[in-house]
């Protein structure tokens, strides 16, 4: 790319970064957790008409995707469940399409008196900006917006066909990217911004959850040696999936991508709920079961393995041992997907634009990070062929409290993706 | 007594015990978990009132109660928590004054299909009756009103006042019984027919329930290592809290009146709830606790025992270390009481009046019987001198699923309450 057009499209944006700040605070502002992303959504759909996108804006239909591979079971229907998505269409293209992808569902943001101030009123400090989504992933989103902002600014426009969407599900199903796909959206590469600090994702895992469901006997607790506490029976079921975690975790049994990291397969137990009165001996308890698993491992195995731990632990308590704890799946069923063991020419091709644009910006290489959770890159990367490269801006805390972004990193990322787009998918004239 | 009195009462009990199983149906058709007693207490008021008793009904004010002693603290006010009393009143009594108390509430069913039949459409077979509260305690309301019932039959009535309570409160804190003691009534005994198998109740254990609210740093789980989980972090702390049981229930730190009990202080781990996503480290869990304490031992210094034990198992938590487990008392903060230690003429003679009740309906020797729960007899015993005796039928599976009342067994415990009233109370012609 000619040196002057890289540096008309960095000085865009810079140009319109304070309102890029303004537009990611806006829409921050939007408390999007799962079912409630329309007003997020409606802001998305109103930013791309007004730049003049094709918007194509819909409801999920279940039946729709719930035959196709990477399809994640779901409890009721998607009333709620809208995707958008902004079309550059080019009659003639000359370059390479593209598809700049983000999820604008955020994740429960827990008790309010434990962030510094409020998750949904986002403020900036010391160049961060505070707030639910902030970083997961509404910079990203941010980002890929103004990164072709910049592109026009700068009097340019891709040279083949971009698509930006937004959709909703990936923080549990991944429905939503699913669903552009069955919608019949390609393109011959993905760029995902989520938040892994400007590195390159080279391999992420898949992710299962579980609900195991547990019943006791209740009496009054006056008699509770007669009962059977299903809280209680609880406790040795979530140690013998720690101990299966361990056994996944082992050097041997570890996927090669993950070689360097720390501790890749995490199991959370991320809610609980049992009992109904402090002096009943509880007859009930629902615990939600987060585990990781490798790219390449197939998801019905590992949860048979999963339910045959379960199943084992319970032996050892007379009343489960005969009332088994039950397994129900609902949400994530996600396979894991590494886009460095992509060898099509149009992933090299892709991760050498992207290393381009990168070091253009930074001065420096592109890191590669094997991450620890997933992101919708699998279902272009496994299932319609589209290398999903996953790489976007610096944040903190994310699904913690005080989550945030760093706002320069934001910035860099905004121009390695416009200057991406541009090497991509050409540039013309506006 | 003269034979022909008793025999003219027992008789009518008999003559009128179809309809008396007919009202427990109804009342245990009234679905009266704390905060919906209402139509189950106006069930209640209006039985009274037919039967031409004085009926006082209110709702209990906590401002009115709460400095009294055994109060037990309460979150909410109490506009749902309405208090029935029917007096007969006698202008020249010649006898003693009497409290036939029961309670209304009844513990949550559960979850429906770990029922045989549904909880609140109760059933009859084989001479059970099925429901939740048909034997705690709505068994023992219908034998209060239909032995006094039997005695009106017989052409009789009490010749000292009685006060037929049907109270809120029982099963959570007792402060309807204490709304009793407010509003002023007294009498020289009291009779509670809970369902302790036609046995009379010689000392009942005291009850503390707490509620232990936990911390966590949350993370997005692809960083768990570096989070806190709430959840997981309650394991030792209940592991700590069974620790202090079995210190309590060792032979040496027994009330001698629990000697021959097998395991006379509970702790039940009642309820959990935590975390609010399967991928966020939960940063919160919540679990209630209802522990046994004995008759005379201190609430406060139990209390405090419970909070340093919590507090030590919290020192092996780096987090929670730091941010110690909060422990939030409402709900029972009842004392122990023992009937049997109290040497008064009164309690004397009417465990005596009783025995000799027992007696002429069953033929046996009334049981003594040391109960590992609590009941409201403690607020008349403890805070008002009047000794109270708590003697009902055979129930099984209270707080349980099929809870269930033995009806020849609540027969004979309206028998023998009918015949304890007419020696108690005297009588004289209606």
């Amino acid at each position: 790319m000619d040196q002057t057009i890289r540096e008309r499209i960095l000085a865009e944006v810079d140009a319109r970064f304070d309102e890029q700040v303004e537009f990611l605070a806006e829409l921050t502002r939007h408390p999007s957790t799962r079912g409630h992303e329309q007003g997020a959504q409606a802001m998305m759909a109103e930013a791309l008409a007004a730049r003049g996108y094709e918007v194509d804006r819909w409801r999920i239909d279940v039946a729709d995707i719930r035959d196709m591979p990477g399809f994640s079971p779901v409890i009721g229907d998607y009333d709620d469940a809208v995707n958008v998505v902004g079309a550059h269409r080019v009659r003639n293209p000359r370059g390479r399409s593209l598809i700049l992808n983000g999820h604008i569902d955020v994740v429960p943001e827990g008790p309010h008196d434990m962030w510094d101030s409020p998750p949904y009123a986002p403020r900036v400090e010391g160049g961060w900006m505070y707030g639910r989504g902030a970083g997961d992933m509404k910079a990203g989103l941010a980002g890929n917006l103004f990164a072709l902002d910049a592109l026009r600014g700068a009097g340019l426009a891709p040279a083949a066909d971009v698509f930006v969407q937004s959709v909703v599900e990936e923080e549990c199903t991944g429905n939503g990217a699913l669903a552009c796909l069955q919608r019949g959206y390609r393109a011959e590469a993905a760029l995902i911004p989520e938040p892994f600090a400007e590195a390159l994702v080279s391999a992420q895992v898949g992710v299962l959850w579980l609900q195991v469901r547990l019943r006791g006997r209740p009496t009054h607790v006056a008699y509770a040696g007669t009962g059977a506490n299903a809280i209680e029976a609880a406790v040795p079921l979530i140690a013998a999936l720690h101990a299966l975690e361990d056994r996944w975790n082992a050097d041997e049994a570890r996927h090669p991508g993950f070689a360097g990291v720390a501790h890749p397969l995490n199991l959370n137990i991320g809610r609980i709920e049992g009992g109904d009165w402090a002096s009943s001996v509880p007859s009930w308890c629902v615990f939600d079961v987060r585990m990781g698993i490798y790219p390449g491992q197939d998801i019905a195995a590992a949860r048979a393995e999963i339910e045959a731990v379960l199943h084992d632990a319970a032996q050892d308590n007379a009343f489960l041992r005969e009332s088994l704890p039950e397994v129900i799946c609902h949400g994530f069923r996600a396979e894991g997907y590494a886009v460095a063991e992509d060898e099509s020419e149009a992933a090299r091709a892709a991760v050498s634009a992207l290393e381009g644009a990168h070091r253009a910006v930074t001065g420096g290489p592109l890191e590669r990070v094997a991450i620890t959770a997933t992101t919708d890159a699998r279902f272009f990367g496994l299932y319609a062929g589209i290398p999903a490269l996953v790489y976007g801006p610096r944040a903190e805390a994310i699904h913690g409290f005080n989550e945030r972004v760093e706002l320069e990193s934001m910035r860099r990322v905004t121009k390695a993706t416009a200057l991406f787009v541009a090497e991509w998918c050409g540039v013309e004239a506006v």
